[in-house]
């Protein structure tokens, strides 16, 4: 009998993917789509490229109507994610594509995000040490933001490792839907294409405690992260470049050893042969990471290069992904790791 | 039990297309990748975004190695599927992603492609009248052109009518993965970043004779096609503007109404609601068509613009779409509507 | 002694191409810079690739801020510049960028901008026979849009010399920035990149009935334009695809022999040499208009494919080749023929 | 009496640079232009958007032709440039775009280049300490990387006050202009566009020893530079992101005033005001540098952002800069601070 979902925020980047993915799996039935300020419109008008839902109308988003769904997934803006989840009981899984739910540290929640921290859910980014465990037969999803799924995949299994030092330095380029839809001067195109620019810098970026507690966690010690996102003219993906210093002795063999070892198993993360370098397009619409790691000789660091789609892997991929775990499914259905390249 | 397939010419974009559409068919397993110049190198070196296929490596293509396939998809250089073919006998399904089969004007042929023509098969773009009952139980394929995929759909239902007067004016862009992977200086990404550019102007691109040979069947006499393309700033993607004189009385009410009863049963057909135009995103990695047609009542010109994925309903969803008629299978298997849009 | 310029709307990507045209232009000196909505703001946060103005403050358009400079230059919304420009004397030169005195035909000034028709002034579009004489010493000048700069100079050669049919076809493709700041959500960044749409089909787009009287103009009769304007993932250019059915008896030497008498002495405008075709990146940045032309023998048609950079000689390098001429200066100066390429 | 240049390489897109500034420069007067693989070829077929030059044949290079010339530019691919400049007397001043005489040490240009070190010449990076002095009557000068450029004037300054510790983290953002055209695989517009990728990764790129020299000079002791260089889907532009540990005890303010006080009297450099960060649009086809600095308390890095167009600033901008020192020319001549955005 096919899962009964609904999608809030289906209007969105992330929405959209979301029913993206889901018109392919194969035991998942769309409901209801909701929105709020494009409530009551042909949803062919607003998400052109889904072209199965295009006759339907996008409604209000209300408690009444998501309840009955087995799974409901939140993409809505920060903060407002809390007050709808709890509306919906334990008989649905809701899986919540925003940050309300992510962060342990009620005092960095608060930091960064300025509201009363309202809890938090297992961590649907599988690939960590532990979260698969905890997303099995969970009711509540808090699915990572983009940047923490390419950085902590990145740097995970040097940390838990052992073979870095606790203070990591990222400089992440994505591509302009990690911003959504808003109207904002600097997201037209003639802004964004030819140009390259950074924002958020010197660890003010929301993602970077969701880094910090993601690394910290492989370690067993605090780590910092230096973060610095740029916007790069592509729609879509994450091209993190992450390094820390290596430990002491550590030689480029144990590194790649680590990596193999932590991704062996893993159906969507691709540790690149050696020499070759990911590149966004090749993960483009697909649920794959692919990452490369070496050791800077000279500079006395480890270098890890990943790859994500910021709205499959980095949102709406995982997003199912932690569903299909959550509710006993075949891990990968409706999922691919092909990417819609060149 | 699986229908067994393989691609030659696999390292090229039109071959890795057809592998990343094969690798979501539930009725397909995929036997022997083959190409020329790459024969021997790794599979993920080459197509990096192909990861199931990534450890394979790529051999050379020969007929022996294809031979024992149920379907072989030709993806090679003009004038290089004749020899292929001719080793392969009737117990194998062959599709030609190519032109060699496409036009049957054999002097047409001779002008444009300045080699010998080599026949005609069933021509693989079921939405025109009569095509789809030819591919049924076809043992041979030409996949059409991109462009004439996209402008053939575009006009033939007015000419089909009798609402266009006989002289067609074409202008597409496309995006640069129409023109392969071939090592031109006018391809390298610093020249086509940027800017547009026209090219094969004044009727000397070898489309031409396959739209006029499409448009002609449709209304009954000889048309014309002024047909200039254009090269786009975007990997994927063609969008066409085409036009034509309407035929004296011709309404609006009626020009709709044509392309309304040409499509409505058409699954990867369309025709969006009035005022709704096309964008090549919305049809990105699908095999979706998106059209809108209008009558110009100064100019008294029928425009149609049509948005197509040039490598997927462009090629290798076309020639996806075609196989599965020929095989008696359902149509639209490994086939998706649905666009990879942000 | 230096002519004193200001320019209304100088937050907009007109108004700033104007500023970087006259930074380098040795004998202006600029003055007011001023704005609406942005009035307050630090230039520098405005337009941050105009260094030299980036310490001002935008102030507020009025006529007494204007008042006093030699040349005022209005870059504002269709329809506002009446209203500014009535308020200025003849000691002032008045450039407008904007539609409000470019059409010669209130009806058709009515029918487009639904506003009453506000005057005709000399037109700023050198190029075309008879307009050099009429800008010197003129005290207004109608600068024409980027659309109709790139179509009137492809197609006036041929209708000028009784070459070509009077009913054009053309489909043009333009950068982004022709749509302006507008925050509006086609024209995200997200939404553009790597799709081309069509917009204003079927006779609907204002710079229609601009080309129709430039090339009725040329013509000596009424010409009909179908006119297609689509939108192209990059910033800024324009690469218009312009035919029209031969005249009987039209070969191609006489074609290319009155593109040749056209264009012989003008300094921005190039007819490439046979066989090489323009690409927008050629002329980015630049006042350079980059044409070629041939013949169709088989669908007996002229075809012209032009590129400009519509923010330059589609507007504000027009304005000020226009501006040089109105003061007997130098034609040339402040503006250049060479491209911002690759 | 106008100075007589020449320019060796000048198919490529760093000689097409230098070319296109010249023409902008009040006392140059363009000699010979020179190739290899494209001698004999009209220049403009080559470089169309350079149209003063169209009419021109690019000549064999060669010495002979080359004397004679007040300045000779050298674009030529590395290791081409000694064997060139030694049989130019001291008459010619010669400006190598090329990195042969780079560095002082032998050493590490073996290590990265595979040749015998050449020499050094005095270093074309003006607002380096002492680097103008050194310019100032020179018959030779060494123009810097296009990457060094943006990562030395970002980090020197905080090197020479001694706020950073000796370890720097640099991930850089490059336009494909910076890999020039040979036509290769990766660098083809179906591959760039839409794509972010890392290459030269873990200190193997060539230009980290110089980055290495400039840095450790300005702080008088060794520095690292763990440099990361990264393909972006633009044409032209770099981002660099560079980072390290703040010396102990070191506050922003501190760090603003550093390089408030570096580059105070530069007349291409721009340190923003606090709060807006760089976007390589601005600084597009312009001599500019622009930079923004921060330091982030919990990760206790100092992190600065700086955007040089990599054809201008980054080579032939600072070629131009370097000519008008040497020469005793006003420095600014054939140049702007203004960029072409949008």
């Amino acid at each position: 009998m096919a899962v009964r979902t609904a999608v809030a925020g289906a209007s969105g980047y992330a929405g959209g993917e979301v029913l993206r993915l889901l018109a392919g799996h194969p035991q998942v039935e769309v409901g209801a789509l909701t929105g709020n300020s494009n409530a009551g419109q042909r949803f062919g008008t607003l998400q052109p490229h889904l072209v199965p839902y295009a006759d339907r109308v996008l409604e209000e988003t209300t408690a009444e109507l998501l309840r009955g769904h087995d799974v409901v997934f939140l993409a809505l803006p920060h903060g407002q994610s809390a007050t709808v989840a709890e509306q919906l009981g334990d008989e649905t899984l809701v899986v919540d594509c925003g940050a309300d739910f992510r962060l342990a540290d009620a005092a960095a929640w608060e930091r960064f995000y300025g509201t009363p921290h309202a809890g938090t859910w297992p961590y649907g980014l599988p690939e960590l040490p532990g979260a698969r465990a905890a997303l099995r037969g969970t009711r509540r999803i808090a699915v990572p933001g983009c940047y923490p799924t390419a950085v902590s995949l990145a740097l995970a299994p040097a940390y838990a490792a052992g073979l870095a030092e606790p203070e990591a330095v990222v400089v992440a380029a994505t591509g302009t839907s990690g911003a959504g839809k808003a109207l904002k001067p600097h997201l037209l195109g003639s802004e964004v294409m030819g140009s390259m620019s950074p924002y958020g810098v010197g660890g003010t970026h929301r993602h970077t405690p969701e880094m910090v507690q993601n690394l910290s966690a492989a370690a067993g010690r605090r780590v910092t992260v230096s973060f610095t996102p740029t916007l790069a003219p592509m729609p879509r993906g994450i091209l993190a470049t992450c390094s820390a210093k290596a430990a002491p002795g550590t030689t480029a063999e144990q590194v790649r050893a680590a990596y193999e070892k932590a991704y062996q198993d893993e159906p969507f993360v691709t540790l690149l042969p050696e020499g070759q370098w990911p590149a966004t397009a090749s993960v483009q619409g697909s649920n794959a990471v692919h990452l490369q790691v070496t050791r800077d000789p000279e500079a006395d660091r480890i270098v890890v290069v990943s790859a994500v789609d910021n709205l499959t892997k980095g949102t709406a991929g995982g997003a199912v992904q932690s569903m299909n775990i959550a509710l006993g499914l075949d891990e990968g259905l409706g999922l691919s790791t092909i990417g819609v390249a060149p």
